[in-house]
């Protein structure tokens, strides 16, 4: 038995986005920057399809027939999408330096606003948060000043999965005159996103969070914005991001982008339920059990709990042997096991903060799997209390 | 029948390298950060072992037990590594920002120079090259300053297919107190690499250019060197190159260069004898062809020729009608036609140095390929000479 619920951290590629992607991992190896022959205009063209997908996920609609990049431009990922807009934010902005951003960011905007800080002169100012993870619209309205260049909020966490007012801050940036970044890397495919009623400038995804490769991501750049590469060499990508396209992986997350929307609507509401159907049988089977992030405010797929006298590492560990295969939180940290800033964000104390599990959901877990997962984790928590010198339940 | 000679441009995936790719594209889709469960540990170990596959196509050996990352860094492709040497050069080099490079470095050096010198201050010494496209290793002595932090001279040119001295260059490089990197994209897989023997400190490449699929590169990195990332965020490799791993992709460039160690001796010295067999059968049937690189300093894989009276542009067009597939030199130009920058600095007049014709042969082109080549590709020089107003043969 194995039931993956770590689809936070990456998802699998459905035999849908597979098939999609051989052709180009065989005969169609064609380099789409290739004009003169029809194995390069082949690849090109299936560049320009996976495209008009990922921008229809995002609301992003460009022109069938156009042959020339715009709003959506490929990367090799959601970090790299990130670090392209913080990094170059003066060279858009007159040279303004100032950040706006959240606590709980993911640190691809974290990490990245505190070197461009450490070693080109930003001031970053960070924005914290209430209780459920929620970022208050007035504080960034307060943070901003006339040399605020970006602002820089998810639309839903990656820990706890708080949905954030995303339309409501844009507006706010826009009013002092500051353009909005978010990263969508956790909702894209899982909730309907439309660029234009966030009213965002710029939008980072990632494809293997919904079922496309690892390798592949996107950036949404607003009409009229003209963002210099970070990458820079070749002409692809309308001059904006150079290198030889990852044609298999953008074909990819093409396809990936098309059968989340086409599944949305059934996948989306499912989940959110299982979650419910899943915090509601773990609570009422373990005392002192506590929900992280907001329980209405956010992505369906997500729920974090945290246990009183059960270190969630040694849960996790457990629940490994059983077959269930959740994680702690960010997949991304280093190997030490530290705090996550997003918990001590929340108000959680220190020694509570490292004691997370997040349990994320795919396309395809099934209400049995939530079941099992019911079963099994208070168990664990129990041979783990019963084993802890601290725990008094 | 198609004949493809652009591996330059790029190259087909092999079957063994699919091969190995496919299990991280279905139940393998872990992430490699992920370490509390198998399908985790699973994907970290196939990376490792693809780090090591890489570390011994560029004589980079690291311990088989190395679990931390040292020396060899994926990225998602050459540019990438190469913007990330250049665009950090001043941090490594305490605030130094003059960086000498040569006039046929790829547009992924010298667009990247040529930015960091618009926004960041840096200064670019462009060093020529002679008529077979050899950099003067004293014009590189001279060039340099106590300013110097970074000479960049590529192995191999990808129009011509020169090779450069690099090692002595590196050794004046190191003597003026600069760091040595070199792009080795049109190399790798082709040639013996061995960093220690270049004496280089950097070193790119991308896994497309020998049989893996597009969208995975990797940086070497000198022992001792703490090179900061381009790309920041999670702590993947190493805290250097955040993102999530493509697994998929990092596992098919680590086959690839096993396999292209494997088959080196065998397939260079035949490649060699193809195109030294190509260009005998090309000048022996048409007047007026030139032959643009070094004869035999150059990899074994390319032929780059042009022909008075023959556009090059044209005669791509026809040889695509007969099912050969080359190019006019650099694909990842914007589309438009422009003179290649390396024949410019071959000192061809700017009225021939848009027509030139790379032919850049791969694994599997055989004999049989050539002589078809060798059969049609004057009979169309002819046609388009027959149309042509100007030429006088």
């Amino acid at each position: 038995m194995s039931i993956y619920l770590d689809n936070a951290a990456t998802t699998g590629v459905i035999p849908e986005v597979r098939d999609a992607m051989l052709p180009f991992l065989n005969d169609d190896f064609g380099n789409p920057s290739s004009k003169h022959y029809d194995l390069g205009r082949r690849a090109r063209r299936a560049v320009m399809e996976a495209r008009q997908q990922v921008a229809k996920l995002l609301g992003a609609e460009i022109p069938a027939d156009e042959d020339r990049v715009r709003n959506v431009y490929f990367t090799a990922c959601d970090t790299e999408s990130n670090n392209w807009v913080i990094q170059n934010a003066p060279l858009v902005a007159k040279g303004k330096k100032h950040i706006v951003t959240s606590a709980i960011e993911h640190p691809a905007v974290l990490t990245t606003c505190a070197f461009m800080e450490k070693h080109y002169g930003f001031k970053v100012t960070v924005v914290p948060v209430d209780s459920t993870g929620l970022v208050d619209p007035a504080a960034v309205e307060k943070a901003l000043t006339p040399e605020t260049a970006r602002v820089s909020v998810m639309v839903a966490n990656n820990e706890v999965g708080t949905l954030q007012p995303v339309a409501e801050i844009a507006a706010i940036a826009h009013r002092g005159g500051a353009l909005m970044h978010t990263d969508a890397v956790q909702a894209a495919g899982k909730i309907p996103l439309d660029v234009k009623a966030l009213g965002v400038d710029f939008l980072s995804i990632s494809g293997h969070k919904f079922h496309a490769p690892k390798g592949v991501g996107a950036l949404y750049v607003a009409p009229g914005i003209d963002l210099p590469p970070l990458i820079h060499g070749g002409g692809q990508e309308n001059n904006h991001r150079a290198g030889t396209y990852n044609v298999a992986g953008i074909v990819g997350m093409g396809k990936a982008a098309e059968v989340a929307m086409a599944e949305m609507a059934t996948v989306a509401p499912r989940q959110f339920a299982l979650v419910e159907r899943l915090w509601q049988g773990l609570s009422a089977a373990s005392p002192k059990i506590h929900r992280n992030g907001h329980p209405e405010k956010r992505i369906p797929n997500i729920l974090n709990v945290r246990y009183d006298g059960a270190e969630g590492e040694a849960v996790l560990l457990r629940l490994d042997m059983f077959g269930i295969q959740v994680s702690s939180g960010s997949a991304c940290a280093t190997g030490d096991i530290k705090a996550s800033h997003v918990l001590l964000a929340l108000g959680i104390p220190q020694e509570d903060a490292h004691g997370s599990i997040r349990f994320s959901l795919g396309r395809d877990t099934t209400a049995v799997d939530i079941e099992k997962v019911i079963e099994v984790v208070p168990q664990q928590v129990r041979v783990i209390r019963d084993m802890s010198v601290t725990w008094k339940g």
